[in-house]
């Protein structure tokens, strides 16, 4: 089963495939969106969307895991996250209702077994679950892909964290 | 010209569509797109991507107006705020780029002269600029015509209300 994970970010939006089978996962492919503030918000939301769709198509994913957003440093860059996120979300709803949400807890309680651990913690699990020579770059395509084997060990069919 | 209002919100987003010619607008139609939590925001978010896609081919809007955030309650509303006025603003940028926000303050300024105007007062404007038999409901909608209003006024070809 693909699993596309997805860490949303206004300037920079990790994203992660894999391919999870019963305890084994492969690395398909990571990377980044990343946009500027100098284009447009417009024009920055546009290019998540269209790039969103481009990877929907180009691995098909079957479930789709969103790290949950519930705090931000502040209302302004609350607002600017929920957008990126938003269209992220809106995107792959239009493809699938199998989207599900983990908190940056619970994907380090999954990758490490402790909510509270470091997010190089995390990116040294990534590496090697995946088999990767290097840490994932940039961190959040590190954490796109945490988020993507969070589900696959943990959430598969699972209702618990289905996106509400 | 056809402009098209947005006044965008999770659970009530506001719209209204005038036609608006030099000194004269006309109203074409407005209304709200509804959200209940008693749906995922997955498939809230789809519906309002898809609602605005409506709106957009029915009226054909040659420019768009949004209403400013920069203020929220609090994260957790900016949270689904952005995202839904992320979802909107995306699905508008695929149709045009001309679109423009104007804050609050500048919309009361443009309806009645006073940043710090009533929410009836400018309700009572809207419903006198656009000849109607009575205000127009619910306070979303009619907020979503006095930013098409403002636009219309103030903003048309003005670089100044392009949103960045």
């Amino acid at each position: 089963m693909v699993v596309l994970g997805i860490d949303p970010g206004l300037a920079t939006l990790g994203w992660g495939v894999i391919d999870a089978e019963a305890g084994r996962q492969r690395l398909l492919a990571y990377g980044c969106i990343q946009t500027t503030p100098e284009e447009t918000l417009p024009m920055r939301l546009l290019r998540i969307q269209t790039e969103i769709g481009a990877l929907l198509t180009r691995f098909q994913p079957e479930e789709i895991a969103f790290e949950e957003l519930f705090f931000a440093r502040n209302v302004t860059t609350a607002l600017t996250v929920g957008a990126a996120r938003g269209v992220s979300v809106a995107v792959c709803a239009a493809y699938t209702d199998r989207l599900f949400e983990y908190t940056p807890m619970q994907v380090k309680q999954a990758m490490v077994g402790y909510g509270k651990a470091e997010k190089r913690q995390i990116q040294a699990m990534v590496k090697l679950l995946l088999h990767m020579d290097a840490i994932a770059r940039p961190d959040d395509a590190a954490d796109a892909l945490a988020i993507a084997l969070t589900h696959a060990g943990t959430g598969v069919a699972s209702s618990q964290f289905r996106m509400k």
